[in-house]
């Protein structure tokens, strides 16, 4: 094997892209103050930077966007910038998808598209949009560093300074992430901040990562998706969550744990400080959270049940509170919440004992998914912490408790809990026996169904007729059955068989409350801790500052 | 229910945390010149930040080692500190167990335990550690930001300036994961470094998340992990190398990918030149790679092969070649490596279409572990990528591949490829019956056997004998057929049904050379595209500067 033959290094460069960085650069000097562009320049400096075809980041989080940015990209010449492929782990704003019309952009890869749901699944099926694939978070952020690393990354942070070093105060997000993936490869970061500072409170993004800061118009988009009002907790969704205090948190001794956002969830924290508190199980579970600062969580902190919380972004209206309270959540010295999505997913995908959340339809298999027809809202998170992680190998009483067979090899598992009603607002089932997201996958051409979380990883389900521990059936056949036993009077609760359901019953495999000495008609709203905004805001000690929408005075 | 009875708040201080911090920092306001403690101070400074029982993070990576502070810690009064909880990523070094014979520490949460393997066996016995975990990488970085959060964070890297402002160089690995779960919750950060500067030639972490800095009397300590000399690959490598190339990558697609660190994969990466490149590979396959600068490497970049490497760390001597090829490898500006343990991590778990790595033992399901009798080496981050990620959602033609099943519900999988030979030096078989992990861990008390990968998440075992296709076996007892057929004279092996092989072979689950028209008498040395570290110099231009040890001139 002659070596030089194959040695062809020597004939290339190894330096295209800091070259082609280092030569756009170049061109918008007579734009910038040096790393800072003016605010009424930014098209016109986009339209230089930003190559045709380039991979473009665009941080659209799940609470916080770089509406500036993002604006901008929507108004720069399609005859100068076109055919880019965005990545973006959320597609929020109309602009987002207006740029693919335009034909400003072109490829797509994503997670999450809840608000635009509707027209993204129209735009796929009328090629407007171009899927690269849909992800969740984790993964999304993996290939940043993999295939899928950006020419340009349009981010949003609270401060900077002259240098770049950003301030994003409690909503760091996923703002690192983007910027390392791009910055370190030779893309070119530009940051939209509210405010240039001469010195900012902390360094959250160092400034020999950034290239540029232009001040926004106005304060990035910010919304607050975690509040949930307690006046819209039923006795329905209390005796849920009575039965997953009783039957999962503390029959499995759950230390640690992530909570979905929805009203069964936010039933389960407002009841630990009454319900919890009258079975002693203060101090004993549900010490360690990632999940963001709910509201509905400040009951249970004030009542001293929760040692930690670590977030993956804010919440609208929780800075003071979050910032009073340092014990409890992951502050920097400025006093302020850091979040941060990516290793918030790591935390909650390895190091917590449950998951906790909730879908839009089920089958009989347990497979369940938030896509309905006609839209395509994508998978966030949720997927990493709703599956039993396989290189997990740290034991807690918890993981041990799902090991079922004797052997020398058997491992622990998370607990995946959903809790769902059996119907839906409008009198659909939850339960049925094809998934909408079967057709709507098809409809968009994706190579598999958007399944959310799949039945073999979840380990219990949790309905207001009781529980299904799934993780107990010895075989599918079994699963199935004990899932009918909850499934009311839904087309998968009418395979029921009564004899089966005893029998499960007596093996453990399904509870109903009775089983768990839950009286149903001890489920009263008397029995959250806090039942409206305002009652949250006295807990907080007027700390939560709760956004005028959800404000009732 | 009376909210006030409940809120306990108002009695209690939420920042015990920021006010023990800020007392410990007064305490040394006497000994440290601003954020600098004097070299020779160390000692007294430790004795007095640190408090008995606090939980400490000592940072002995993967490569790098805080060596300067470790060696601190164990020169530290037992009857001033002690009763630690030390959290560390990698115990490598003999004061690493010191600290617990003498009292220092007591608790122990980790991943690796590599080079003390023997002696931790024997620590644990004694009951000299008292062992929390031991965990994978991404776990226990995971539990950093739940409930293992430091009050000390001891970590290295290579200059500072007078505001903490920290430089890592090629070694960033796990420091930024370390310090922002520390900085983060009002613990106190110590980095030590070789030399402090005027200015930092980029910024790895923010001088706002660090406290203390101190001048090592030494440079950190930084072993070459990832270097194998070409010289001790072998024929039968060689023969494995050429299969996984037909049989797994071309076959499957295989774009993007992560290697452990061994003769088999080094020897896949020096054919890629060789014998992929006369297959027409190059440019279709093995783009895109989560994996130290292994220098085995150095000839499929300069082919032309490689189009992008994330690195976990650095490796000793790939320092100015790296620097030289910022198209492959994240760089900074100052223009060296940018590696991030945690995010390769990631994205070897979730990113990649395939882990290929080796073990020492394998039984007759596939189980396998690096644990030997007497030995407790832990499991470094081989489980997080040796695992089918459930939260994957993203589909590539390889993971799609792994589909066998008709149904709309199907998903694809991670190719897990272990890759050995049927007997380890010393004529041990492989594939044995039980895993010494079983007696080791009952011998240690961990609640799980040490498992390394389990056999459900691996899809294809590659032997001298050839490729069992476990992702295609239909159940139980055909995986167990189809690994007898390449287990050799093994006990496993011997359990072979020649009938059912035949009968296994049609169906495709498993392959011989000839299946993928491979010659046995082809798989030579003169493949290698180097076959010497001097070949790997002559490769990379004289920019590869091997460590002495590996030098043969």
């Amino acid at each position: 094997m002659n070596q030089s033959s194959l040695n062809v290094g020597s004939q290339r460069s190894w330096t295209t892209r800091r070259d082609k960085k280092a030569g756009q650069i170049a061109k918008v000097q007579k734009l910038v103050n040096g790393r800072v562009i003016p605010t009424e320049k930014i098209v016109e400096v986009l339209e230089t930077l930003i190559t045709s075809g380039d991979c473009v980041a665009l941080e659209g989080d799940n609470q916080k966007q770089a509406s500036f940015l993002s604006n901008a990209l929507n108004n720069v010449n399609p005859d100068k910038v076109n055919n880019l492929h965005m990545v973006m782990s959320s597609v929020s704003r109309p602009e987002h998808l207006d740029i693919f019309e335009k034909g400003i952009a072109k490829k797509l890869d994503f997670s999450y598209a809840g608000s635009q749901s509707l027209r993204m699944a129209q735009a796929i099926e009328d090629n407007i949009v171009e899927v690269g694939a849909i992800h969740t978070y984790l993964e999304l952020y993996g290939r940043l560093f993999v295939d899928l690393t950006p020419n340009i990354a349009l981010v949003a942070a609270d401060k900077a300074d002259a240098s770049g070093n950003l301030y994003t105060g409690a909503n760091t997000e996923e703002t690192p992430t983007i910027v390392e993936a791009t910055a370190f490869r030779d893309g070119i970061v530009i940051a939209q901040v509210n405010e240039l500072v001469d010195e900012v409170p902390r360094v959250d993004i160092p400034g020999s990562w950034v290239d540029f800061v232009v001040v926004s118009d106005k304060p990035y988009q910010l919304e607050a998706l975690f509040t949930r009002d307690p006046r819209q907790i039923t006795e329905m969704h209390i005796l849920m969550a009575m039965m997953a205090i009783r039957g999962v948190y503390e029959k499995h001794n759950v230390q640690s744990l992530n909570h979905g956002v929805g009203f069964n969830t936010a039933a389960i924290e407002l009841l630990l400080p009454t319900y919890g508190e009258s079975l002693g199980l203060k101090g004993k579970i549900c010490k360690n959270w990632t999940l963001n600062p709910h509201p509905t969580l400040i009951p249970a902190i004030e009542s001293g049940w929760v040692e930690s919380v670590h977030c993956f972004g804010g919440e609208v209206g929780m800075e003071k509170y979050v910032a009073a309270r340092p014990d409890i959540f992951f502050t920097g010295r400025d006093g302020s919440l850091r979040s941060n999505r990516a290793m918030c997913q790591v935390a909650g995908q390895y190091a917590v004992d449950a998951f906790v959340g909730s879908t839009l339809q089920m089958d009989a298999d347990g497979h369940s998914s938030t896509v309905t027809l006609g839209r395509l809202a994508g998978y966030g998170g949720a997927p990493n912490m709703g599956s039993d992680p396989h290189g997990r190998r740290h034991a807690t009483d918890a993981w041990l408790n799902m090991i079922t067979e004797e052997s020398s090899i058997a491992r622990g598992r998370k607990l995946v809990v959903q809790m769902v009603e059996t119907f839906q607002q409008g009198n659909k089932p939850v339960f049925v026996e094809s998934l909408d997201a079967i057709k709507v996958g098809k409809d968009a051409k994706l190579p598999i169904a958007p399944v959310m979380v799949y039945g073999d990883d979840v380990t219990h389900v949790v309905t207001e007729e009781g529980i299904a521990y799934l993780y107990k059936a010895q075989n599918l056949e079994e699963r199935r059955q004990a899932l009918t036993a909850v499934a009311g009077v839904t087309p998968i609760g009418q395979r029921n068989d009564p004899e089966v359901t005893e029998k499960l019953r007596k093996a453990g495999v399904i509870a109903f409350p009775e089983d768990l000495k839950i009286k149903r008609t001890d489920a009263k709203r008397s029995l959250l801790a806090a039942r409206s905004i305002d009652d949250l805001v006295d807990w907080s000690s007027g700390l939560y500052e709760p956004p005028a929408k959800f404000q009732s005075w």
